[in-house]
Protein backbone atom coordinates (compact mmCIF):
# COMPACT_ATOMS: atom_id res chain seq x y z
CA UNK A 1 0.00 0.00 0.00
CA UNK A 2 1.30 3.90 -0.70
CA UNK A 3 2.51 5.05 2.75
CA UNK A 4 0.83 8.47 1.31
CA UNK A 5 -2.76 7.51 2.19
CA UNK A 6 -2.14 6.93 5.73
CA UNK A 7 -1.17 9.99 7.03
CA UNK A 8 -4.20 11.61 5.74
CA UNK A 9 -6.37 8.95 7.47
CA UNK A 10 -4.38 9.57 11.01
CA UNK A 11 -4.81 13.06 10.71
CA UNK A 12 -8.04 13.30 9.75
CA UNK A 13 -9.08 11.08 12.92
CA UNK A 14 -6.98 13.32 15.73
CA UNK A 15 -8.50 16.46 14.21
CA UNK A 16 -12.15 14.70 14.07
CA UNK A 17 -12.58 13.42 17.32
CA UNK A 18 -11.09 16.96 19.00
CA UNK A 19 -13.08 19.24 16.89
CA UNK A 20 -16.43 16.98 16.49
CA UNK A 21 -16.75 15.41 20.21
CA UNK A 22 -13.95 17.22 22.01
CA UNK A 23 -11.77 14.39 22.81
CA UNK A 24 -7.94 14.35 22.36
CA UNK A 25 -6.64 11.37 21.10
CA UNK A 26 -3.14 10.07 20.40
CA UNK A 27 -1.56 7.57 17.99
CA UNK A 28 0.13 4.28 19.65
CA UNK A 29 0.97 1.84 16.98
CA UNK A 30 1.05 1.16 13.36
CA UNK A 31 0.71 -2.34 12.68
CA UNK A 32 0.16 -4.32 8.60
CA UNK A 33 -1.79 -6.62 9.28
CA UNK A 34 -2.90 -9.65 6.60
CA UNK A 35 -6.32 -10.23 7.62
CA UNK A 36 -8.14 -8.08 10.09
CA UNK A 37 -9.71 -8.99 13.31
CA UNK A 38 -11.39 -6.51 15.02
CA UNK A 39 -12.94 -7.19 18.43
CA UNK A 40 -14.69 -3.64 19.51
CA UNK A 41 -17.83 -3.28 19.30
CA UNK A 42 -19.27 -0.83 16.99
CA UNK A 43 -17.65 0.11 13.87
CA UNK A 44 -18.46 2.24 10.49
CA UNK A 45 -17.15 1.25 7.25
CA UNK A 46 -16.72 2.92 4.60
CA UNK A 47 -16.07 2.23 1.10
CA UNK A 48 -13.50 3.74 -0.90
CA UNK A 49 -12.93 3.82 -4.83
CA UNK A 50 -11.66 5.39 -7.41
CA UNK A 51 -7.51 5.76 -7.75
CA UNK A 52 -7.64 3.14 -5.06
CA UNK A 53 -10.06 0.64 -3.60
CA UNK A 54 -10.78 -0.81 -0.36
CA UNK A 55 -12.48 0.06 2.95
CA UNK A 56 -11.59 2.24 6.06
CA UNK A 57 -12.98 0.48 9.23
CA UNK A 58 -13.07 2.44 12.54
CA UNK A 59 -13.82 0.93 15.55
CA UNK A 60 -14.73 1.64 19.43
CA UNK A 61 -15.75 -0.17 22.29
CA UNK A 62 -18.98 0.72 23.83
CA UNK A 63 -17.87 3.18 26.49
CA UNK A 64 -15.62 5.15 24.41
CA UNK A 65 -18.92 5.57 21.46
CA UNK A 66 -21.40 6.70 24.70
CA UNK A 67 -18.66 8.92 24.97
CA UNK A 68 -18.13 10.39 21.75
CA UNK A 69 -22.12 10.62 21.06
CA UNK A 70 -22.82 11.79 23.93
CA UNK A 71 -20.39 14.55 23.62
CA UNK A 72 -21.44 15.44 19.80
CA UNK A 73 -25.06 15.83 20.99
CA UNK A 74 -24.10 17.32 24.69
CA UNK A 75 -26.13 14.90 26.95
CA UNK A 76 -25.03 12.03 28.88
CA UNK A 77 -25.48 8.24 26.88
CA UNK A 78 -25.23 5.98 29.34
CA UNK A 79 -25.39 2.76 27.31
CA UNK A 80 -25.36 1.92 22.83
CA UNK A 81 -28.44 2.93 21.01
CA UNK A 82 -29.65 4.03 18.18
CA UNK A 83 -28.03 7.26 18.53
CA UNK A 84 -24.54 6.62 19.09
CA UNK A 85 -25.03 4.19 15.92
CA UNK A 86 -25.74 7.54 13.77
CA UNK A 87 -22.96 8.94 15.87
CA UNK A 88 -20.31 6.43 14.80
CA UNK A 89 -21.61 6.70 11.30
CA UNK A 90 -21.19 10.72 11.41
CA UNK A 91 -17.85 10.35 12.37
CA UNK A 92 -16.44 7.69 10.19
CA UNK A 93 -18.19 9.69 7.28
CA UNK A 94 -15.83 12.80 8.75
CA UNK A 95 -13.11 11.14 9.42
CA UNK A 96 -13.08 9.41 5.40
CA UNK A 97 -14.14 12.32 3.99
CA UNK A 98 -11.66 14.67 5.56
CA UNK A 99 -8.49 12.47 4.61
CA UNK A 100 -10.14 11.95 1.13
CA UNK A 101 -10.11 15.82 0.90
CA UNK A 102 -6.44 15.98 1.81
CA UNK A 103 -5.53 12.63 -1.01
CA UNK A 104 -7.47 14.71 -3.78
CA UNK A 105 -5.64 17.77 -2.52
CA UNK A 106 -2.31 15.55 -2.90
CA UNK A 107 -3.55 14.66 -6.88
CA UNK A 108 -5.75 11.50 -6.16
CA UNK A 109 -8.78 10.78 -7.28
CA UNK A 110 -11.39 9.39 -4.91
CA UNK A 111 -14.99 8.53 -3.81
CA UNK A 112 -16.20 7.26 -0.51
CA UNK A 113 -19.63 5.41 0.12
CA UNK A 114 -22.17 6.26 2.74
CA UNK A 115 -21.13 4.62 5.98
CA UNK A 116 -22.53 0.99 6.98
CA UNK A 117 -22.53 0.67 11.32
CA UNK A 118 -21.75 -2.66 12.21
CA UNK A 119 -22.72 -3.70 15.75
CA UNK A 120 -22.26 -6.84 17.73
CA UNK A 121 -19.92 -7.59 20.66
CA UNK A 122 -16.90 -9.48 19.57
CA UNK A 123 -17.85 -9.16 15.89
CA UNK A 124 -15.11 -10.06 13.33
CA UNK A 125 -14.30 -7.79 10.14
CA UNK A 126 -12.50 -9.22 7.16
CA UNK A 127 -11.31 -8.74 4.06
CA UNK A 128 -11.39 -11.49 1.19
CA UNK A 129 -9.01 -11.08 -1.54
CA UNK A 130 -5.20 -10.19 -0.28
CA UNK A 131 -5.93 -6.51 0.32
CA UNK A 132 -3.27 -5.36 3.06
CA UNK A 133 -4.67 -3.52 5.80
CA UNK A 134 -3.16 -0.91 7.92
CA UNK A 135 -4.02 -1.04 11.51
CA UNK A 136 -4.01 2.43 13.47
CA UNK A 137 -4.88 2.13 17.27
CA UNK A 138 -5.15 5.44 19.12
CA UNK A 139 -5.74 5.93 22.87
CA UNK A 140 -7.94 8.70 24.73
CA UNK A 141 -8.37 9.32 27.97
CA UNK A 142 -11.77 7.24 27.67
CA UNK A 143 -10.30 4.22 25.88
CA UNK A 144 -8.66 3.26 22.79
CA UNK A 145 -9.95 2.72 19.11
CA UNK A 146 -8.81 1.74 15.96
CA UNK A 147 -8.65 3.02 12.68
CA UNK A 148 -8.13 0.65 9.41
CA UNK A 149 -7.08 1.14 6.56
CA UNK A 150 -7.59 -1.28 3.85
CA UNK A 151 -6.29 -0.39 0.69
CA UNK A 152 -5.07 -1.70 -3.12
CA UNK A 153 -3.36 0.30 -5.29
CA UNK B 1 -34.73 4.79 -4.34
CA UNK B 2 -34.69 4.49 -7.95
CA UNK B 3 -36.39 1.35 -9.03
CA UNK B 4 -34.15 0.76 -11.50
CA UNK B 5 -31.81 -0.35 -9.64
CA UNK B 6 -33.09 -3.03 -7.50
CA UNK B 7 -34.25 -5.69 -10.25
CA UNK B 8 -30.11 -5.75 -11.36
CA UNK B 9 -29.50 -6.91 -7.95
CA UNK B 10 -31.86 -9.64 -7.53
CA UNK B 11 -30.89 -10.92 -11.13
CA UNK B 12 -27.62 -11.16 -10.31
CA UNK B 13 -27.81 -12.61 -7.02
CA UNK B 14 -30.07 -15.48 -8.83
CA UNK B 15 -27.33 -15.88 -11.49
CA UNK B 16 -24.28 -15.59 -9.26
CA UNK B 17 -25.49 -18.42 -6.86
CA UNK B 18 -26.20 -20.60 -9.54
CA UNK B 19 -23.09 -20.70 -11.76
CA UNK B 20 -21.18 -20.25 -8.77
CA UNK B 21 -21.88 -22.36 -5.96
CA UNK B 22 -24.48 -24.41 -8.35
CA UNK B 23 -27.56 -23.40 -5.74
CA UNK B 24 -31.01 -22.28 -7.14
CA UNK B 25 -32.46 -19.80 -5.42
CA UNK B 26 -36.09 -17.69 -5.27
CA UNK B 27 -36.73 -14.21 -4.38
CA UNK B 28 -39.54 -14.82 -1.85
CA UNK B 29 -40.39 -11.16 -0.77
CA UNK B 30 -38.97 -7.16 -1.15
CA UNK B 31 -39.29 -4.63 2.02
CA UNK B 32 -38.68 -1.12 2.36
CA UNK B 33 -36.48 -0.71 5.71
CA UNK B 34 -35.72 2.74 7.05
CA UNK B 35 -33.35 0.85 9.65
CA UNK B 36 -31.77 -2.10 8.78
CA UNK B 37 -31.31 -5.26 11.41
CA UNK B 38 -29.39 -8.28 9.90
CA UNK B 39 -29.68 -11.34 12.26
CA UNK B 40 -27.69 -13.63 9.95
CA UNK B 41 -24.56 -15.09 11.07
CA UNK B 42 -22.24 -13.09 7.89
CA UNK B 43 -22.37 -10.16 5.64
CA UNK B 44 -20.29 -8.94 2.77
CA UNK B 45 -20.72 -5.57 2.62
CA UNK B 46 -20.09 -3.43 -0.53
CA UNK B 47 -19.75 0.22 -1.04
CA UNK B 48 -21.43 1.76 -4.05
CA UNK B 49 -20.51 5.52 -5.53
CA UNK B 50 -21.13 7.15 -8.84
CA UNK B 51 -24.25 8.06 -9.83
CA UNK B 52 -25.91 6.61 -6.76
CA UNK B 53 -24.29 5.94 -3.18
CA UNK B 54 -24.61 3.76 -0.44
CA UNK B 55 -23.98 -0.09 0.08
CA UNK B 56 -24.90 -3.63 -0.92
CA UNK B 57 -25.10 -6.29 1.99
CA UNK B 58 -25.57 -9.83 0.98
CA UNK B 59 -26.19 -12.08 4.74
CA UNK B 60 -26.57 -15.45 5.26
CA UNK B 61 -26.94 -17.84 7.93
CA UNK B 62 -23.76 -20.10 8.77
CA UNK B 63 -25.14 -23.49 7.28
CA UNK B 64 -25.79 -22.08 3.91
CA UNK B 65 -22.84 -20.07 4.09
CA UNK B 66 -20.88 -23.24 4.46
CA UNK B 67 -22.77 -25.29 1.35
CA UNK B 68 -21.97 -22.14 -0.69
CA UNK B 69 -18.32 -21.95 0.45
CA UNK B 70 -18.43 -25.54 0.21
CA UNK B 71 -20.32 -25.97 -3.67
CA UNK B 72 -17.40 -23.42 -5.00
CA UNK B 73 -13.71 -25.15 -3.55
CA UNK B 74 -15.91 -28.84 -3.99
CA UNK B 75 -15.12 -29.82 -0.98
CA UNK B 76 -17.59 -30.03 2.04
CA UNK B 77 -17.05 -27.42 4.53
CA UNK B 78 -18.52 -28.26 8.20
CA UNK B 79 -18.23 -25.22 9.72
CA UNK B 80 -17.34 -21.80 9.33
CA UNK B 81 -13.32 -20.65 8.70
CA UNK B 82 -11.11 -18.65 6.81
CA UNK B 83 -12.57 -19.87 3.56
CA UNK B 84 -16.00 -19.22 3.98
CA UNK B 85 -15.13 -16.09 4.75
CA UNK B 86 -13.61 -15.29 1.16
CA UNK B 87 -16.27 -17.18 -0.65
CA UNK B 88 -18.74 -15.21 1.08
CA UNK B 89 -16.86 -12.02 -0.02
CA UNK B 90 -16.56 -13.40 -3.47
CA UNK B 91 -20.01 -13.87 -3.72
CA UNK B 92 -20.88 -10.23 -3.16
CA UNK B 93 -18.51 -9.48 -5.50
CA UNK B 94 -19.76 -10.83 -8.28
CA UNK B 95 -23.12 -10.27 -7.35
CA UNK B 96 -22.47 -6.61 -7.06
CA UNK B 97 -20.29 -6.31 -9.87
CA UNK B 98 -22.60 -8.21 -12.31
CA UNK B 99 -25.62 -6.20 -11.29
CA UNK B 100 -22.93 -2.85 -11.70
CA UNK B 101 -22.50 -4.13 -15.18
CA UNK B 102 -26.07 -4.29 -15.78
CA UNK B 103 -26.35 -1.12 -14.60
CA UNK B 104 -23.84 0.73 -16.57
CA UNK B 105 -25.59 -0.97 -19.82
CA UNK B 106 -28.67 1.00 -18.87
CA UNK B 107 -26.29 3.98 -18.84
CA UNK B 108 -25.35 4.42 -15.16
CA UNK B 109 -21.80 5.41 -13.73
CA UNK B 110 -20.77 3.57 -10.73
CA UNK B 111 -17.77 2.53 -9.36
CA UNK B 112 -17.89 -0.75 -6.47
CA UNK B 113 -15.44 -1.15 -3.52
CA UNK B 114 -13.96 -4.43 -2.47
CA UNK B 115 -15.93 -6.17 -0.30
CA UNK B 116 -15.71 -6.34 3.58
CA UNK B 117 -17.08 -9.75 5.17
CA UNK B 118 -18.50 -9.90 9.01
CA UNK B 119 -18.82 -12.25 11.23
CA UNK B 120 -20.20 -12.44 14.27
CA UNK B 121 -23.76 -14.52 15.75
CA UNK B 122 -26.26 -11.69 15.99
CA UNK B 123 -24.47 -8.82 14.55
CA UNK B 124 -26.33 -5.83 13.68
CA UNK B 125 -25.87 -3.41 10.19
CA UNK B 126 -26.92 0.12 10.52
CA UNK B 127 -26.95 2.41 8.14
CA UNK B 128 -26.40 6.14 9.36
CA UNK B 129 -28.39 9.11 7.67
CA UNK B 130 -31.87 8.47 6.04
CA UNK B 131 -30.47 5.99 3.08
CA UNK B 132 -33.60 3.84 2.69
CA UNK B 133 -32.37 0.26 2.51
CA UNK B 134 -34.77 -2.18 0.59
CA UNK B 135 -34.45 -5.94 1.90
CA UNK B 136 -34.95 -8.79 -0.27
CA UNK B 137 -35.08 -12.14 1.03
CA UNK B 138 -33.97 -15.38 -0.86
CA UNK B 139 -34.91 -18.79 -0.41
CA UNK B 140 -32.54 -21.72 -1.15
CA UNK B 141 -33.09 -25.68 -0.44
CA UNK B 142 -30.70 -25.00 2.23
CA UNK B 143 -32.14 -22.08 4.08
CA UNK B 144 -32.86 -18.34 3.27
CA UNK B 145 -30.57 -15.13 2.81
CA UNK B 146 -31.03 -11.89 2.59
CA UNK B 147 -29.68 -9.03 -0.03
CA UNK B 148 -29.85 -5.03 1.00
CA UNK B 149 -30.19 -2.25 -1.43
CA UNK B 150 -29.38 1.12 0.24
CA UNK B 151 -28.50 3.27 -2.29
CA UNK B 152 -29.57 7.31 -2.19
CA UNK B 153 -30.04 9.03 -5.19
Amino acid sequence: MNVAFINPFIESTLQSLEMMANITAEKIGLTLKQDLITTYDISAIIGITGDTSGSIIVSFPAPLACRIAGNMIMEEIPEMNQSVEDAIGEIGNIVVGSARRLLVEDGFSLSISIPTVVVGKGHKISRSGDVPCIAIPFSTPYGEFEVNVGLKE
